[in-house]
């Protein structure tokens, strides 16, 4: 302790990612510090590639506040989706159904964005740091951590966040009495690939087969995101192209659609489950994003959560800088709960309605496709899909 | 054989309740002969409580053939009915969603109103046949019985109908192998009562509880219909009045709602399951309602679907003995079955967004409460439950 040169700052954040990053630049520019602390290099973070759907409320969110008007010139607006099975494709038109689009940008781009943004602000933002402690969330709070240089330090703070990912330190600072997890494990996971192809379709295809899930996504014009649904021990070792092929054309080609292929350039086997956190705040610890919650992938809201998060906590922080009243501080964690599980129950119901676990018996297939069958060929059931998957109004 | 008189018709009816009744009514009006063997007495169809909540289409169907304007007069019409969680009621306002309602009618008295009728008309009805099998359906079929009175025929017709419930003994005349069966079965059944109380609500209330669910329903204005989730194995001997009323409350009651209560004058524990026979024909046999589908009773499907299929069927037999064309006969199975997976589907969802299998995990729980919540805080949810629970536009 003595040995540790103090820092002070009013919102310590823990986590750069797009959620950290996102907090930091709204309470700057409401004339609020903080002092980002991140554990992987900027490069690490750039380089993972993760999807990027981007629902319209968090396009609004990054054009709004300044941080980036690329996702508008370079993602790529998503009018729908097609919803595949039977060997058909039936499209889900979100702006003829609601009115709104999702873009496609890709996830690590947000993050460059965010992280260029902050550093022409001048943020505090500090990668590569080790050692990290959350102390005293339940008076005035500190973070000990160990820089790049190896400079031991003490971040003193009013406020906490968490935003440091699935595998969270952060949350682990709630005493276990006071927190609850919500789990649901998945008896499936996704394997992706890179493919260096064309397009095989302008939009998303999310295909239900007798061989299981199947998702045709879009990166550039020479490269594609693909995925499968395949056992959850799955070597990647074990598959390839060939067999990585045949098994995209058995979930997805028919009835005179194909698949566009190419070199395999990158494999990977995605594991998920379904987890909440609550309350996500603790004292003054607040969870935002991955840390308080993670959702499978199949509805596309990870990201969207994690914005929403911090959109919610900036709001109640800012209230309070400026007033003193911590009311709608102290509503964060039911707010940005109340989309969580609506966003838990629309990844369940996508992923449920659309994968196959092995053991499924026959009833479960024929009454997965009956429905399917209900909601392409209802108006209503369509557009309750299209407002989830292109975010929901309100609190937003 | 030789000892059997020979009965010609052109449909053979295998059962009288509702399904084979209106097949019967509605071939009689086009001018089509059909015999009805049921194997129980009037009286006891007439005495068996079931639930009737009619779609607007049942209700048509009904009115528009003849059949019944009692529906209208002494049925209650339902506008809307309320999703109950967390201590709160959430209408589900059909006419304002979908522009349609449903009517609260007995399926006793749909039986009564069908049976009166074809009396009426001089309908060939024999209650309390026995010793009924079915011969030939892959030719000329015939089916075996004894009548009331202890005299043995045999039945020829160009078509055998098996409208003969649950426990249907015609879906046996198909070979095994031509037939596949989609069964699922659920941890839980109802515990229904009948009680001398006045109505606690003028609409269905369907309640979600940390306790499990509970249904709300009227009969009359002095006796209602109940039901709360209890296990299959329920010995309705151990519930006493005030041990049903501790159950019903603590599901039920709350933030200034009380059940009205009063004497349980029956007690009945409702098993239930879903199964699909596929096909729904086999050569001149075909299944209609129960005998090819059940539903679980949360749907309130069962009925609706068993007078859609013999709608459906009475359209193929009276093209084919019209115009001779058996095209429209030969696609019952596949018109019939996009419906019964459609409402399949919706009872199983109502099913398990509304009942807590007692080993649920918490977040089982948690994402039911999350999925009430997305359907009652969007309008395109709302609308799309209020559309299968009218019932769809379409085959009718």
């Amino acid at each position: 302790m003595a040995n540790r040169k103090v820092l002070t700052t009013q919102v310590a954040i823990l986590g750069a990612g797009p959620a950290g990053l996102m907090l930091s630049h709204l309470l700057a520019k409401a004339g609020i510090e903080s002092t980002v602390l991140e554990l992987r290099s900027h490069q690490e973070i750039a380089e993972t590639v993760r999807a990027g759907i981007l629902e319209h409320g968090s396009v609004n969110l990054l054009v709004d506040c300044g941080v980036s008007d690329r996702v508008l010139r370079d993602g790529d607006r998503h009018d729908g989706i097609e919803l595949r099975f039977n060997g058909e494709s039936h499209r889900i038109d979100f702006q003829d159904l609601v009115g709104e689009s999702v873009w496609l940008y890709p996830q690590t781009d947000v993050f460059l964005d965010l992280a260029a943004r902050r550093q022409a602000d001048g943020g505090d933002v500090r990668y590569s740091v080790t050692d990290t402690s959350i102390l005293d969330i339940e008076g005035k709070p500190k973070v000990w951590f160990t820089d790049a240089d190896g400079v031991d330090y003490e971040l003193q703070a009013d406020f906490v966040t968490g935003a440091d990912g699935s595998r969270s330190q952060s949350r682990s600072a709630i005493p276990e009495a006071r927190r609850q997890r919500y789990l649901h494990e998945y008896p499936f996971a996704w394997f992706g690939i890179l493919t260096e192809a064309p397009r095989s379709s302008n939009e998303l295809i999310y295909a239900h087969s007798a061989n299981g899930f199947a998702l045709i996504s879009q990166r550039t014009e020479t490269v594609q995101r693909m995925y499968f649904q395949c056992d959850p021990n799955e070597d990647v070792g074990n598959w390839s192209d060939d067999r990585i092929w045949e098994t995209f054309r058995s979930r997805v080609n028919g009835n005179g659609f194909e698949l566009k292929e190419g070199p395999v350039i990158d494999k990977t086997v995605l594991k998920f489950r379904s987890s909440v956190l609550t309350p996500m705040r603790h004292g003054n610890l607040f969870l935002a994003g991955d840390a308080a919650h993670t959702v499978p992938p199949t509805g596309a809201k990870g990201l969207n959560l994690a914005l929403h998060d911090v959109k919610v906590l900036f709001e109640g922080l800012d209230s309070f800088y400026r007033t003193g009243n911590a009311r709608l501080l102290d509503a964060y964690s039911d707010l940005a709960l109340d989309r969580v599980w609506k966003a838990q129950q629309f990844s369940y119901w996508m992923t449920s309605m659309l994968h196959t676990p092995a053991e499924a018996g026959g009833f479960t297939r024929a009454r997965q496709l009956g429905e399917l069958n209900s909601v392409v060929s209802s108006r209503h059931g369509r557009a309750y899909l299209a407002e989830a998957y292109t975010g929901w109004p309100g609190s937003r």
